[in-house]
Parts: structure tokens; C-alpha cells; sequence
């Protein structure tokens, strides 16, 4: 058994979660995948992480996981855009009950009414929140671990609640930002595109999406971020005093990450020898092979004990096995561990120690007195920046601009196509007939991307921005 | 509004939690409630040493939430004990499932069909897995939150396979050992009891549960140990290799801890004032009362500066506020902050702190010099110390040795009653049908209890053993 080469993207990717022990995909219901104890490690680091940006402005909470059909069915737009795909509890033990409960595909209709008993005046707004827990979706199309799933085990979702539409919009631009920081730690780079009307989260005024592109070309929708207006508070009769004696409405967003944010790491970084990660999510950071010759034994473990304790604040891992040292090579490589160090009785008596990085597999040599706390920060910053370099090289052979709608046929079913285009639905259907999803319009431009935002629609030439269209997970 | 006295239990324990901001109570399915925020930090605190204890020899991993109907009755004994309490999904979106699902009640059918592709040879086992997830049962008597629930948010379960029925019942010392640090880290005092034959886990060989008693004198379960043998091994196939080149069924153990560890730190412990906390579970483990007089504000907040330069490296809080102290004294008892610092005009002057521990309401000086890291570390296990004493106090008083049968009827429906009994049915049978429920025998003896574990059964005199019964949750 080996892993498949990576341009064989599907493949690759299905085969890699078992190989590299992320997640078991043989559980026997269709969608629900099992997470392994290596896996589950990378999924504490990389939700540590955004743990760690959302409670700066955030407290996470627990709300249920059952919503009764009566609160779910509240808001009409938003039920219409999850009825197709919620899963119905109707019976505890063998007696059906007076009213089905709904398996949360998402937490607005769990929250808000709880949002209502918490929110008096002013003084307790803006109030946020977040949790990351395990929501559900009746998927009926082909399903895909971490990708589209019938449970999504770590839905991170905040929701905000403020004064004024003014004060909501500000916090879309916080959340973006948080978002920003998030996938800029783990490399991975995202246009921030803002989705047609008709495209938009069920009872949002607006949405915003990260999306990035996968190795086969398709974008992943990695994050959402939803001015909600005053809709949801208008239905679930969410009011606040202000400072006047008045009752407002207030404003609200809600944001969200799933685990897709791991289906990105692993499918961008990875390669033909499997995962590849950012040094701060790896289960193991480094991993150091002594490779033992009869009667240098000694020497080497015992030069081996002098690195270990120059890197002992780092997540190491000593491999001590009978193999062959290619065959450990093999293995960490496959795990995707960022930093490998081989020590033999060479370096043992030149007190070098030979380096590779994963994600370059290139090799050099230090002296061990240069290895300290920093040098190794500094390493997982170089690894994160060439990572992102790599990804974006990618990602650029991917994407296609077009300014020529005679030319568009020919990319838009094989390439992220970027184009000029108007917000008139009539011309977004124009593109979006010839193949492609029209994915919005790039709010703001990445910083590997340069073109102008704005220019003439390709479709009617009136004034248009700079719109991507794609196949989308 | 203010909070019942605890003497009224029940009422004071629903209060509490909407009081301290724990959980909210009002969400709109009965069994199901809210974690605030500051509910959710003792959580994490909470669960955080848990998952250390567990981390040692345990992997962490994640199962999905959603079992076939066909898995969950293949262990008929098992589908029997929850069958009547299990959530039914049968409809996605508008669509009837084939396959019915099960909202996980406990993971034992949703793990080991897995375990059974992860079994291969000797070298595999043993395997040791938990997770920490939501489970779900349709109680349909009186629900209570942490305690009775219909959503269980945060049920640690752990799962082992091993080579022997001897070496599962060694796991089975191991988790007894991982429990107890648990337990004597909130301070919670707990009985150690092997259930009766006629009521351990459905499927279990035997069970052994951690009891422990609320201060209404009705004792909670905080914990279950559970020596599967083979019967789910036999029931899902799981065997392994052994050095001899046969295939033997693995045994197994499981062992679960729910948020009731929270329902007993928080009933135990609290007082008619709020809630009390062990220094390392609660979200603010020092709060700061500036007292400002006019023209002193300068010196007292100068000096509160240096006394955070002390304590700087654990939770604290300056409490800023514009109310009178009295007012924040009482919202902090209320919170269970351990420790409180007062500092005023006179303390900066003569360069003191006046603390008050929140579990004794009793009030000294220290000198800003004697505050340092090593201090708080001994301040916090002398309130250990005092908490877990201060509830075994209050556990004797409930507790009554019984050697005559003629007296039982005085005291087993309104004491935790210790008595010799046998390990018969009809000698248990006959302790219950006086109105008491058999937890079961003494599996050692806790080091707040002196009596000898054997003894005559109090029923048909024959060789017993000291067993337990109580009105329990």
C-alpha cells in the first residue's frame, strides 16, 4: 500500500486521512467519519489556535444541540435554506414526541431566544459569543470527510449581537480580521469574497466568504462571516434600551469555521510523501533519529540527550525503533512532522546535527550549539512563510483572468476564473451558464493578486468589479 | 432577588446556577440548558485536569454522535438498558432514513465495530481511547441541570481492549486510580461501591461507581468503572493475534465521568452565600478590592500595582467598579473567587493586604512581602484541604451505621445507611423493599470511615460484606 500521487487530488486526499492516521473513514454510516488520536491531536492544535484569537473579544459558551421545530421554524428565510437538510428527532424510546426536535445544523434559532432573556439595554451590548461544537446536516450529495459532512464535529460559530447596523458592520470587519489571522498561521492563503444576494446565507443581509483553492483546482469555502441586520431580531424580538429610554432592535452577525479549516491544511501543504504542517499544529515538531552503528552507540544517545535538552520546550520525539532509518524517514514524513534531525557518529563526533525540513526535504547541517529556542521559532517561521509561498504558487497556476468573453468558455469549467462583472443577477446568470459558479466579488484584493479592483462588466459593460467564478466543493 | 438559603437544597441548587451565571435554565425544551460564559470557564478548568489525568495513558479521539439502529441492538443485553431512553432519528430533511439513527447515549456500539478493524495482534493492545462529547438520553423523569439531562454536554468516556480478562481488571485499578486524583483535586469525597449483579451497566461484567453525598443527603453518582470482559468482544467480533499465532477475544473496559463532577463541586461545596471553588477550577482565583478614599487613590492603586506584580502569574481581578465594596464583596462570594485581597489607604500605608478566603469568610494580613508564587500554591492546598474537610464533615452527618435490624426502618429513608449484608439478592431485596436503594458494597474503605469491611449479613447472617443504601439522584 502506498499513498496515490497527489495530482490525483481525490484520491490522494481520501487515502491520506487513513494513511496518516487523521480520520478512519470505514465508520459505517455514510458521511460520519471517526477521528483518530493523531488526528484529533492536529484538530486541539489547530482549534487551540482560533480558541485563542476568539476569546480576545469572545466568550465561548454551550448552547443545546436539540431545537424545537416550533423556534426553528421561526424565521422563515432561514428555515427555507436548511429544511431540505435537517435531521427530525421524533421519538424518545418507543414513545413519539409532542414536538419533533431538530439536530442543530446551526445555532441561530438555539441562541436567540436565549439572546432575547439576555439582553436588557445598552450596557450589555455588543455581546459575543462563540462554541465550537458538533452540528449536522441531512447531506445528500456525495459526501467527503472534513469536507461535507453529515455531522461536523467542531463547528466553531460566533454570534454577536450591537446598537446599530453601523456598529454590526464594524464587527464583520473584526471577525474578517480574526479570520485572516487564523489562516495566515496556518499558511493558507484565501481571497475574501463578498456572495451575490442570491447567494447568501438564509436570513443574512450579507455575506462574506473566505474561500481558497484546492490542488484540483475547485475552491473550498473555509469561512463565513453574516451581517444578519435586524432580521433574526425582529423575528425572535431581540430589543435593547438605549441611553434615550427607547427599545431598539438590535443588529447582528454571526461567523463560522468548520472543519474544512483542516481540509485545507491538509490539502494544500501536503505532497507525494503525505502531510505536510505549519511547525505550531504538528503533533510532533521535531523528530530526531539517531542512526546507531555497533559500538557508537554510546556516543550517539548520548549526543542525541545534548540536542534533546536544547529543544525540550518543543513537542519532540526521540525514534528509537528497530528500522532502518529510511523507513523511519518514511514514516515521519507521512506525519508530516515539520523538523527532522539525523544524528550518527559523524555528527556525534563533529557535534553537528543534520536537518531536514518536511516541507522542503532539503538538508543542511548545524553546529548544536546553534540550536536553541529561537533558531527554532525562527525555522517555524521560515517553514510557514515558504509554505505559504508554496500554496500560493499553487494557486496561481490555478486562477485565470479573463477579460474577454469570447474567451471565457474555454477556462471557466477548468480554471478559478477571475472577471469584471456587474451585481445585476442577469449578468452573474450570463457567466454562471456557461459552467462556472459565480463565487461574488473579491472585497478587498489578496496580496497575491494585482489587478484593479473595479472595471467594465464583462457581460454588459456598465461598471463592474472584480468578480471570481469557480466549481466549488 | 436573592439566593435560598442551602438548608432548602433543591431550590438553592437550581438558584445557584442562574445566580453564579453557570448555566441558564430558561431554554425552551425541558432537560436541555444553556453554559454561560462564566459557567463554561469552570467547565473547561474542570475538564482541563481531566483531560491531563486522562492524557497519561489514554488517547484522545472523536466518534460520531450518530448510531445505526442496526449496530446499536447487535448487544441485546446493552440495547435493553437504553432502549427506552434513546433519541430516534428518522427523517432527513422531508425524507424517512433506511437506516434509523441513534443520538448516541453512550459510544460503546458506535466504537467497537471500529475497534475491530483497529485489533489486529498482541502488539495493538493494550488500546486506550476517551473522548469528551455530548451524549443524549430521553429521560422522562424529573430532569435537573448537570445532574438529570437530556443532553449530557460533556461526557468523558474512556474505552480499552485488552489481551485478558486479568489485564482489564487491572485497567479497571487504573481508572479507579485516575478517578480518585479527579475527585481529590475538586476535594469532592466519594465512596467507592461495587454495584449489585442486578444493576450494573447493561452488558458490563461488573460495575464499580464513585458516590458521593449531596447535602440533601440523596448521594449522586460521579463516576462508573466498568469490566466488560468479552461480551462486546464476542458481540462485535473484535480478537486479536497473540504471540502463540491464535486468535483470542479481546476484554475490555469502559469508564465515564459526566458533567455531574461539576452538580457535586458546585452542591458540596457552595454555601448560603454562592458558590465555593478550589483555587485551580475557578475562572478568577484573586480578586482585588481597591477601597479609595479621596486624595488616597494614588497610594492605594500604587500599591495594588505592586501586589499584581505578585500574584501575576495566576487568575486575578481588579474590580474597578463604582460600587461600594460591600457590593462587590457580595458579587465575588457569590462568583466563589478562593481569594480576595482588600486594600485600602491603611494597607498601603503599612504595606499590608488583608485577605479573606472565600470557603471560611475569615479575614487576615500579610505583608506585600510574604505574597509570592509559593504562597498562593499554599494558600490554595490549605483551601483544598479545608473544603474537602469542611464536606466530609458534612457527609458523616448523613451517613448512619446500622448493626440491628430492628432499626433500620428509623433511618434508611432519611440517611446514607452503612450495614453488613451478603451478596444474595433476596437479603438485597429485602434492605429495598424497606425503602432504601442498595448501592452496592464498599469496594475499599474511604479515610473518612472506620468500620471493618466484613461483617455479618444484617439479614440472613452469613459472611457480609459493608454495603451502602441511600435515596439516591
Amino acid at each position: 500500500m502506498t499513498l496515490p500521487k497527489k495530482d490525483n487530488f481525490s484520491e490522494w486526499f481520501h487515502e491520506i486521512l487513513q494513511f496518516a492516521e487523521i480520520m478512519d473513514v470505514r465508520y459505517p454510516v455514510k458521511g460520519l467519519y471517526v477521528w483518530f488520536p493523531f488526528g484529533f491531536k492536529i484538530r486541539q492544535l489547530v482549534y487551540g489556535k482560533l480558541r485563542e484569537i476568539m476569546d480576545r473579544e469572545h466568550s465561548e459558551v454551550y448552547f443545546p444541540a436539540l431545537i424545537p421545530e416550533t423556534e426553528l421554524k421561526r424565521e422563515s428565510e432561514h428555515i427555507r435554506g436548511f429544511e431540505d437538510e435537517v435531521y427530525w428527532i421524533t421519538h424518545g424510546g418507543f414513545s413519539p414526541l409532542d414536538v419533533k426536535l431538530a439536530l442543530r445544523p446551526t445555532s441561530e434559532t438555539a441562541m436567540y431566544p436565549m439572546f432575547k432573556l439576555w439582553i436588557r439595554n445598552h450596557a450589555d451590548l455588543p455581546l459575543r459569543v462563540y462554541q465550537i461544537v458538533n452540528t449536522f446536516r441531512y447531506e445528500t450529495k456525495h459526501t467527503r470527510p472534513l469536507i461535507r459532512l453529515r455531522e461536523i464535529t467542531s463547528f466553531k460559530e460566533a454570534h454577536t449581537a450591537h446598537r446599530s447596523y453601523e456598529e454590526a458592520e464594524e464587527q464583520v470587519e473584526r471577525a474578517i480580521r480574526c479570520y485572516k489571522e487564523f489562516y495566515d498561521f496556518l499558511a493558507i492563503p484565501y481571497m475574501i469574497i463578498r456572495r451575490p444576494d442570491w447567494d447568501k446565507f438564509p436570513g443574512a443581509v450579507y455575506t462574506i466568504a473566505f474561500d481558497t483553492i484546492m490542488p484540483d483546482g475547485r475552491t473550498l469555502q473555509i469561512g463565513t462571516v453574516h451581517h444578519l441586520g435586524d432580521n433574526f431580531a425582529r423575528t425572535f424580538d431581540i430589543k435593547y434600551e438605549a441611553v434615550d429610554g427607547n427599545h431598539y432592535y438590535v443588529h447582528q452577525t454571526c461567523y463560522g469555521i468548520s472543519e474544512r479549516c483542516i481540509a485545507s491544511l491538509i490539502g494544500i501543504h501536503g505532497d507525494d510523501f503525505g502531510l505536510v504542517l505549519p511547525f505550531e499544529v504538528a503533533p510532533i515538531q521535531i523528530v530526531l533519529i539517531p542512526i546507531l552503528y555497533k559500538g557508537k552507540e554510546k556516543e550517539v544517545l548520548g549526543f542525541c540527550e545534548e540536542v534533546i535538552e536544547r529543544i525540550k520546550n518543543f513537542k519532540y520525539f526521540i525514534d528509537l525503533g528497530e528500522e532502518r532509518p529510511g523507513a523511519k524517514y518514511y514514516r515521519w514524513e507521512l506525519k508530516g512532522v515539520p523538523i527532522r534531525f539525523e544524528i550518527g557518529p559523524r555528527e556525534a563526533e563533529s557535534r553537528e546535527v543534520v536537518v531536514s525540513f518536511r516541507n522542503e526535504r532539503r538538508k543542511f547541517s548545524v553546529s548544536v550549539e546553534e540550536i536553541n529556542e529561537e533558531k527554532i521559532k525562527n525555522w517555524s517561521e521560515e517553514i510557514r512563510k515558504r509554505l505559504r509561498e508554496g500554496a500560493i504558487h499553487s494557486i496561481l497556476q490555478k486562477l485565470k483572468f479573463i477579460n474577454d468573453l469570447s474567451k471565457i468558455d474555454e477556462f471557466i469549467r477548468s480554471s478559478v476564473v477571475l472577471l469584471y462583472l456587474c451585481k445585476e443577477k442577469t449578468c452573474g446568470e450570463e457567466i454562471e451558464n456557461r459552467g462556472g459558479k459565480l463565487l461574488g466579488w473579491l472585497k478587498e484584493l489578496p496580496d497575491f493578486l494585482n489587478y484593479s479592483l473595479e472595471g467594465n462588466c464583462l457581460v454588459c459593460g456598465e461598471k463592474g468589479f472584480l468578480a471570481v467564478t469557480a466549481r466549488s466543493y
